[in-house]
Formats: C-alpha cells, structure tokens, sequence
C-alpha cells in the first residue's frame, strides 16, 4: 500500500504509526547513529500489533500473562523504544529517547534486557530472539500445563529480519518449534529484501515461506503497510495448532525519497535534510521528538487497553488455592524452593558416607534425581545426548505437544538453539531450566552462553565429556581451551566439580542464583569421592577451599579441578611419602573463589609453599593463582594441556600427556 | 531393498559393501568405541559412488584433479577408514584398520585431517563437512575459471547425516551454496530416521527435500540399499546448475538382527554375538578383519581406476605453459608469491613516512589493496559487514555464479557458514581466503575457527570492532573475552595491530603461514602511526617488542596491544614527564612472544621495573606476562575490562571505564 492511500483511507493509522517513525528517525539522527530503517518499515505492523492484537498493560510491564513481544532484530531498537515510550510504560521517557544510544541511557543501541521493563530479551547478535523466543513459548505450554489456561494464555510474538532467517540458529529454533507445535508462537519476518550490503538476492536466493512450512509451520502472508491487510494476517495467525510465520512484506526505510529499499537506510541516520523530506511525505509537520497530544493520547489509550483483561486475570489469580497462587509467584520469581537445600545435603551425605565412585555427569544425575521431585519447575534437556549427559531422570516425562507437563526435552542436534531456548524459558520465568551436551561443543553455544551471561540469566549448562577423559573421540571432541573460555567470560559461573559432593554443591549454586548461568564441566570417567567428611555447609560455594591439609610442615600446595583433584590427592600421597608436607586447594569455582575476601584467599593460598596447578586443559586461568595471590613464578607450576587432545582410552591420554600423580609430584620437587 | 534380494541379484556389489560393513563392526568391536551404523547403513552408497563415480586414484591421493569425498557424518569414520584400505591408500593398512581409535594410530576416532591422507577435512563436529564443502566447491570454481576446466574438473561430494543437518550451520551452508549455484556440490544425505537419542521424529519433523529445495537445490532420491537405483540417483546429481541432495534412505545397521533401524547401532559396538548374527545374514563367513582375496582384489581395482584419467590430466597439465604450471602449483600448496614482502614493505614505508592515522580496519583494507593483485589467490568476503570490516579492494569483483573470477564473497549474515567455507577453501587448496565480521562474533563462528586451528589451516579471520570502541551499539557487539578466547585456542595466532605498520606485518604473517589461522582484531576508531621509523624487518613475527625506550633509568614497562598502543603512549609521555623512565611494549601477538626464545623475551620484558599492561579486555592473558616472565605481583597491574560494555560513544566509554593514559600512568605511579 502507497503512502498517499495510507495517509487518505487510514490516517489514524497512518498519523499512530508515523509517530514510531517519527521518533525513529530523529533518535537515530541525534545520536548520530543506529538504525532508521526498519522501524520505519516495521511500524505499520507494529502499530497494528499493539492496538488489536497484543495483549499487555503498560503500566504493569511485569504482569505475568501478557503476551510477549520480542524485537529479534534487536538493531531497530528505536521501534521498542518508541512503542513503550508512545503507550506509556513509565521508564521510557521521551528524555531517554532523546538519550538513546548515550552513557546511562536506558535506551541502549540495542535493546538490553533489565534497562527497561517491555525489552524482554537482549536482542541484537541476529538470531537470538526468535530462538529465544521457542523458550518463552515452551515456557508458557509448560506453565499452562501445570497452573491451567486461566491464569496462563498468552501469545509470543517476534519480529525477526532476513538478518534472523539468514544465521544458523534460526534453523534450529525454527526445527524445533515446528516438532514442538508451539501454536502461541508467531513470527512477523521484515520481509524488506535487504541487508547490510544491499539487496538479499546478493547473499540468499531461499524461499522462507517453504523453509518454513518444511519445517511444521503455518504460513501467512499480508501486505506490511496495510493495517487492514496486517490485521487479517494477525488474525489469521492466532489459534493455530502449529507455529506460524507472517510474511510482512514492507519496504525499509518507508517514504524516505532516497533511502527507501536501499542499504542506506539500514545503518545510518537519514540526515536532516532527508528526514525533512521523508516528513513532508507522511504528512508529519512537527519538530524533532514532538508527537502531538491527540496522537499521544491515542497511543496512552492503547497502551491502557489491557488494564482491563488484567484485572481479570487478578480476579481469577486471588481464586486460586493460596498455596497454588504462591507456588506460581515463586516459580515465576525463579526463587528457589524450601526443599532444595536438604535434598542437597541428604546427596551430600549420602555421598561421603558411601564414599561413592562416578562420573560426575552420573553425580549430577544423582543429584537431579534429588532435586527435581522438589522443584517442579526444572525444565532438563540434551542437544541429543541424553544417555551421555545424564540429564533425564525417572519421572520427568517427555516434553511434546501431547504432554506439555513432560519435563525433559529433546532438543535435537542443536546446542545453540537449546542454549537460547533455555534463555528464553528463564527470562519468560517459571521455569529453571537446564541443558547437556558435550563440553566442546560450548563452541556451538556460545552465542546464547554469552547472552545468558550479558542478562544474568542463571540457565546451567551441563557440560559433561569435558576433557580428553572423553577417550577415543579424540581431539574434535575433547575441550582443552573451554574452561578457560569459560572462565574469560564475565558473570558465568564454571563449576568443575571433584566428586558428588561438589557436584551437588554446583547445582545448589546453580539452582538458587538468579542472576549468574552456571556451567556444570563434568567427567566422563568415574571419580572417587574426595569429600569424605560431611559438611553441612556448601564449600563450593567458596569457589576453592582446603581439600586436604599438609602433615608437617606445609611445603608444596596442589590446587586441582574436577578430575584431576583425584590426582592431585594421589600426588599429595607420594610427596607426603617423601615427607614434603602438601595441601591440596580443590577449586571447582574460579570466580567464587576469586569473589571471597582477601583474607580467606590468604588463608587457602598462603605466600610460601610451593604451587602446582592441574588440570586436563590450558594454563592460561592458572596464572591469577599460581603466580598472583602472593604466588611467584619461581615456585609455580602447571601440569595440563599444551595443545589439542588425541584419539585413545582415556587412561593412555592422561599419561601420554603427562597429566599424572607422578608428574605433580615431580614438578614440586623440581621446585623445592 | 532387502538382503535376500541383494545377495541374490546384486552379489559382486553386495560382497563389495559387506567388506565395509565387517570392517567397520570388526574394528569397533575391537576398539570397543565407535559408530558401526552408519557404516552399515552407507556401505551400498559409498560401494557404488567409489565404484561408478568418483573420480579418484587411490595411489595418487593428493591428486590437484580429484573428486573431493567428504564425510561430514565424520563418527562414521570406519566407513572412509574402510574405503580407503580397501582401495589402496597406502597409508591405510589393515594393522591401522585393527589400531582404530588407539594411540598413535592414524585411523582415530573421527577423521582427522592431517593422518590419512583421503581424509579431505576433520569432521565429527556436526555439520562441519557440509558447511566445508561449500568452500570446496566454491575453490574449485574459483580455480577452473582461472586456470581452465582441462586442468581443473572435479565434484565435491558430502555424506551428511540428520545431525549436520540440525545443525544450524547447515543451514547457512545450505542457503549460501544455493545461492551460489554450486552445481558440482553433492550432498548425500544419510536418511535414517535415527539420531542418537531415538527416531528422529522426537526432535525434528522438518522435510529436508522441501528445506533444501527452498533454498534453491536440486532434490534426487533413492533407495540407498539398491545399487542400481544409487546409481541412477548419483548419474542424475552429476552436471546438475545447483547443488544436489541426494535423498538416500538407508537402515542404520542394516542386518543387524537386534540392532537395524535403531539407536542401539548409533554409538557403540554390536558386540560379538550381535556381529556373529549380522555376518550370517549378510553371508560373509570370515573372521575379524578378513576380506577374502577376491573381494579386496575387486576393491583394489576400484581403486586404480582413476590412474588413467590421472594420467590424461597430468598431460593437459603439461601442456599448459611452465610458468602457468608453476602458478597453478604454487597456489595449490599455499606458496607465497614472491613478490608480496615488497608489497608489505611498501606499505610500511608508507605509512612509516606519513604517520597515517587510520582506524586498523581501514590499515587492513589498504594492505589487501597492496597485496590482493600480488596474491591472485587470494577471496576475500565478508559476513553482510562489508562496508565494516573493508574486505573488499577494488578491483576484486564479486564471486557469483555469473563471475566465478570475482574474488569477494557476500556470505550473507553467516558467520559460521563463512568460516567453515573458508576453511574447505584452504583445504582444497588454490584458495587463500580471508573472511570478516565483529571480533564479538567470534563466537557465531567459533566452531570452524576451532576447527582452523586443530587441522592447522591458515584461514584469516578479519575481526573488525574489535572493542568498547565500537561504541553505541553496546555490549552485545562490544568483544570483552574474545581475544582471551583466541588466545587460550592452541594454535592460533590472535593479531592485534596497534597501527598501519603492524597492521602490515600481521598481514605478511597470516599469508606466509600454511600451518596456522590467524585472527586479526582490527578498530573501528582511528588510531596514529606508532611504528614511525620504517623497519624492514617484520617486528610483528617477534609477537611483541621495545616500541619506546625508557629515557634515563627505566623503572615502568607499560604492554598494550591495538588502540591501547596509543594510550599506552601517551601514559608513557605522562610518566617522562615526571621523570619516571619507561618503556613501552608493543604486543601485537601474545602467541609469537611466547615462542620466542627466553634470552629476547629477557631482553623485551627484564626483571625490575614495574609492569601495566592495558588492552580493552579481560585480564586473562596477561597474567602470564604481568606475573610471569620475570614479573611480581607487586609490581604489576592491570588497565582493562571487568565486566561487559556499554553502549555509548567511544570516547566517553573509554572514560567510564577507566581505560586512559591517566589511569594506566596512576597505576605506575602507585606501585612504584
């Protein structure tokens, strides 16, 4: 539809959706960058979306049945900015419009997750909010499956762009929610037919409206700047039994004379004289940042077009059973059940006493047995390695379209699409959830980890397989430099834990944070139990800790993660034999450890002993501790991996790499 | 096709598969690890494309001309393990065969490129063959337009299995191979409805024929049991205008009385009785590892039946003139052309003289456009950042299928797609490709740029933004661990060059290497010439070196890499000031420095004077220089990153978070 029909024959709309724009356009120009474009192309849709079909209030952005809505193509930041601050959300100020993309802004180039109430996600690295956006839909099946459709019925709805459709993990949210049947799922795709380098047809020549149908999907396509057209397709798309794509086919940059269609109006400010000229053809005659009353008021009104159905909602919240009402607000605040810490210590104690011997992926199944009856809301899956993670237990059932009280899913192969998912869930609330694969294939994930990281959103990675312990898989598969990535990575908690004791201390740490995802790096070979005294108290919760203490006087200490803990102990064996008196630090969380007072780390690393560190992986997180914490490089040393893994029985690896109790001990007496 | 009739009606191909499948139960078996199903389930496919198809000749297997056979199923290694002993590789004997997944055994547990010569690519991660293939195709295109289709002929082909295509690399594979019209690419897709956590029909429901035709392929099926009909299929995917897939549908563990159709024959051997049964049924009465003479002899012929056709090409090859020849030659084995080190030189010097200020992006650019018409071999591209990261020079032109002799690739947004392809593009040889993105998106891509480093290909990552000094696009698109993430990858070289001169150097280094992928972090902002007294020699290979000397006693060392370069300067001017000597190095390559020998890195980092080191990132890395290599901790500090970005102009990021001259000349002056 053409501007001079849209600006005759609706222009309500037209004046509503120009407002987006609008704000678009002079936000991008006063920052002096961002991206113009595709609020311009999206914001026929979008207006149409929040006044007819969108459920939400804005002044209660937190409202816990609302629909969702998810900018995907998180670079058109300005069109969230402007649909919050247009219908009233009471953070986005026009002020923070005119901030955007400035110091302290809560209007961040690309929309942050926790700035702003109405950004339910951080969206920007393409492709991450339609994936996220599988998560929030099967969050909302599972919640509704448990609490019932009157107080859980909403829809999630995503704006993705070719940029989306183009990366890798749009395939495997795509896949997953078409086996998945998420029918509350719907998609708006920018079909504008450009990216940053131009024209689509440069780098694609897919037909997504097959890709899509190929994979379960319903399709439905309009006619992007069509509010009656937009609307006939929104309808269309609610109600279905499968998730559903709409093709919106829209023009970015809409009625910029120069720009529209083009690249250039993807990725920079239209400048003041195209801006002019592109209000002068919508018929905008205002000032920068100024949306006229009758407009406002008409958008507020929209905005508080949801207070209503809230109420509702309210009313039928206070009729259910007390204890059910605070059991969804304690799920949905993922805070952690009162249950959880004496199922931790029964594993624990259990655990010593038995003195246990396995993997500790098998610990971490241990210990899922134990916490998942407590808290129904744990959501498990394995990106198709269920029998490796161990991440099913008995009772969990599967998560399908016929049993959405299923409790574990099969991802498939696709640990990116999973790891966003998982994101997702969180962030919808609800749900705690969790999910395997092999250590190595963090590489997979890493988008979405990062993401998880950049939230605090607690999603835990069970990473198990997670050195050349894994054996003949060889090299492809052996994490040597993960843990350091890992560790490199700002608010991520990576666990490596030595036993079932520290493995069920990792997953209390996991289970109860809400603002940190954890890394669960676990082995593939069994592990004797090295806590064989039963404490109470969560010790991993202090990242490293005193495992066991030198005889005499104290000459060397080993510091050890995971698997080789049980070879630092052995190590401490041969050199007490020796009469070099060693204490061993195991240290199953760098960055809790690195988080405790100065004077703890004193105590666990004192200045004085010799220091060996080992671990099946790269050196390069040793360092802070080997040769800072009052350590010194001429009494330090490492045993681990230099270089990638290879292809045998685990057990000839670790000699043949030199990562024994032999080697430890012979590194300290070469440095006494 | 069932057994009966294939023993009945096809038994010379029959006896031919069933050596696969016996060698690939028996070796698992003997291994007690591996994947038999596939093996088993592809042997009739693999008989009939090595039979009929290939154009190969197993005594010459490095042959320019070859047909490229790629198992991106790659735990379905005894299937190619298989092929190539029974063929003839030399390599390949059958004590290796009977070594599978053992010790310095060449055979591992996935494919490794590098052991076995037939062994195009190490795969296992999935969907990397897939995602690989798509840069072999695309060299060979690049290379039959430049040299001609007398010398260079040839097809790719690809076992796929459900996994690779879960993956959502494959769809960025899928989509830029269909974009590209790669008709000589063959994907053979191992239909077996089976994935290791059970049918496929618990993740996935998505029509791969309907997928693959969506993004623009040619769709052949067959029953992949029935000799005849593969071949059929296989004769219709070849002189196809787009690549093919060939639907082939197949029985994981065909025979298998206990284990066909199943995930029991996924991932673990079938156990004696199991094989005993299975061997009954196939009608192959021989113990473990016996392939009757007849049958081998059958095989072998397979395997000289190139050598004609080797033979006709090595005289077209002669034919062609010595200096085409030598050409063809030397791009074939990644040779440097001689005349590139004056290409470097030049720019060196020229920028030495100007003081050219320039952002290392743009320095990039204009190295590329110095080298680009002295390395014909070399294709740039970009994933849809082209105007970013500025890897494309002038007279490149655009690699489509209508200009096979372009030399810039539009990857579209796929990083990982890209970085896969360039990695087939080294391992094909001819090609020299460098490909660009943000630095950030390292982690979109990391799985092949792993993949780069454990096969040793010299792929150049182009890594352009590579810090908060991206500025308003904020914390998702602001790199913070990444340069610790290359840095902890063995055998990768993390380049960051601080201005023009280095920018050069790294350049030199990335291009001459045939051993190692490089990864070039570039800024977005414009820095000043640091290096400017032209050297000859490259200072870069040193990984880092004096690039100011203390005047008067030297008592501070500061280290940076990149934009810090400047601060580090400027701190340093600071401190003369006050009379406190300080040296200033220059790090442009963490890895190169430590593979110095002791005496230099002596030399540059001396025991003494205190020690700041400043890169906008985490601190990781540089404990190893701060603490380590003579270093304390009490001299020793750090200006970086903490925590993750912000989005906000540059400057003002750069003051928030501390990352200045004054802050850097503080610490200096507060450990002294």
């Amino acid at each position: 539809m053409d501007i001079a029909t849209l600006r005759e024959k609706h222009s309500d709309h037209w004046m509503k959706a120009c407002a987006i724009r609008a704000l678009a356009m002079d936000a991008v120009q006063a920052a002096n960058s961002g991206h113009p474009g595709m609020p311009m192309g999206m914001a026929d849709m979008a207006t149409v979306l929040f006044e007819k079909h969108l459920k939400f209030d804005a002044s209660a952005p937190k409202w816990a049945d609302r629909d969702r809505f998810i900018l995907s193509a998180g670079h058109g930041s300005m069109l969230i900015y402007a649909l919050l601050y247009l219908t009233g959300y009471e953070d986005v100020t026009l002020e923070q419009i005119k901030n955007f993309r400035q110091w302290g802004a809560i209007t961040a180039g690309h929309p942050e997750y926790g700035h702003v109430a109405g950004v339910e996600t951080t969206t920007g690295p393409l492709g991450q909010g339609i994936a996220n956006s599988v998560g929030f839909a099967m969050a909302e099946e599972s919640l509704r499956a448990r609490f019932g459709a009157k107080v859980v019925d909403h829809t999630t709805w995503v704006i993705a762009g070719d940029g989306c459709l183009m990366e890798g993990i749009s395939q495997e949210a795509i896949g997953l929610a078409g086996m998945q049947k998420l029918g509350k799922l719907i998609v708006l795709w920018d079909n504008n037919s450009i990216s940053i380098d131009g024209p689509i047809s440069m780098s694609d020549v897919t037909d997504q409206r097959a890709r899509f149908a190929a994979s379960g999907w319903k399709v439905v396509s309009c006619d992007g700047h069509d509010p009656v057209d937009i609307d006939r397709a929104l309808t269309e798309a609610k109600g279905s039994d499968r998730p559903v794509l709409v093709d919106c086919k829209t023009h970015i940059g809409f009625g910029s004379p120069k720009k529209q269609d083009s690249a250039g109006a993807h990725g920079s400010p239209l400048g003041p004289d195209e801006i002019k000229a592109t209000k002068a053809i919508y018929g905008w005659d205002h000032d920068a940042f100024v949306v006229p009353e009758a407009i406002l008021t008409a958008w507020r009104a929209i905005g508080a077009r949801g207070a209503a159905a809230r109420a509702e909602w309210e009313g039928r919240m206070a009729a259910l059973s007390p204890a059910k009402r605070a059991e969804f607000e304690r799920q949905m605040s993922l805070g952690a059940p009162k249950k959880l810490a004496a199922a931790i210590r029964a594993v624990k104690k259990e655990a010593s006493e038995k003195l246990t011997k396995v993997a500790t992926r098998k610990a971490s199944e241990m210990v899922l047995a134990a916490v998942n009856p407590v808290m129904p809301e744990t959501i498990g899956g394995s990106a198709d390695l269920t029998g490796s993670n161990l991440t099913k237990t008995a009772d969990l059932g599967i998560f399908t379209p016929a049993n959405r009280k299923g409790r574990h899913v099969h991802y498939g192969i696709r640990e990116h699409g999973m790891a966003a998912a998982m994101n997702g869930m969180v962030l919808h609330g609800g749900v705690r959830p969790y999910g395997g694969t092999f250590l190595c294939f963090t590489d997979y994930a890493r988008g979405a980890m990062r993401l998880s990281a950049l939230m605090g959103v607690p999603s835990v990675y069970v990473m198990t397989h997670d050195s050349i312990g894994l054996g003949e898989d060889g090299p492809t598969h052996q994490p040597v430099e993960h843990l350091a990535i890992c560790r490199a990575t700002p608010n991520t908690w990576t666990f490596r834990p030595a036993d079932v004791v520290e493995t069920a201390e990792a997953w209390e740490l996991a289970l109860t944070t809400t603002t940190t995802p954890s890394v669960l790096a676990l082995s593939r070979q069994n592990l004797p139990t090295v806590r064989t005294a039963h404490t109470a108290k969560n010790l991993t919760a202090q990242g490293g800790y005193v495992l066991a203490e030198a005889t005499g006087k104290r000459r060397a200490i080993l510091m050890a993660t995971g698997s080789e803990v049980e070879i630092a102990m052995k190590a401490r064996d041969l050199l007490e034999a020796e009469g070099i008196g060693t204490r061993v630090v195991s240290m199953p969380c760098m960055e809790l450890f690195a988080a405790q007072p100065e004077a703890y780390r004193k105590r666990v690393l004192p200045a004085g002993p010799v220091r060996v560190a080992v671990e099946a992986a790269v050196r390069q997180p040793w360092d802070r501790f080997l040769l800072g914490e009052r350590g010194s490089e001429k009494k330090a040393a490492f045993v681990g991996m230099e270089g990638f893994g290879a292809s045998a029985p685990a057990e000839r690896l670790y000699a043949e790499f030199g990562i024994t109790a032999e080697a430890v001990a012979a590194k300290v007496k070469a440095l006494l």
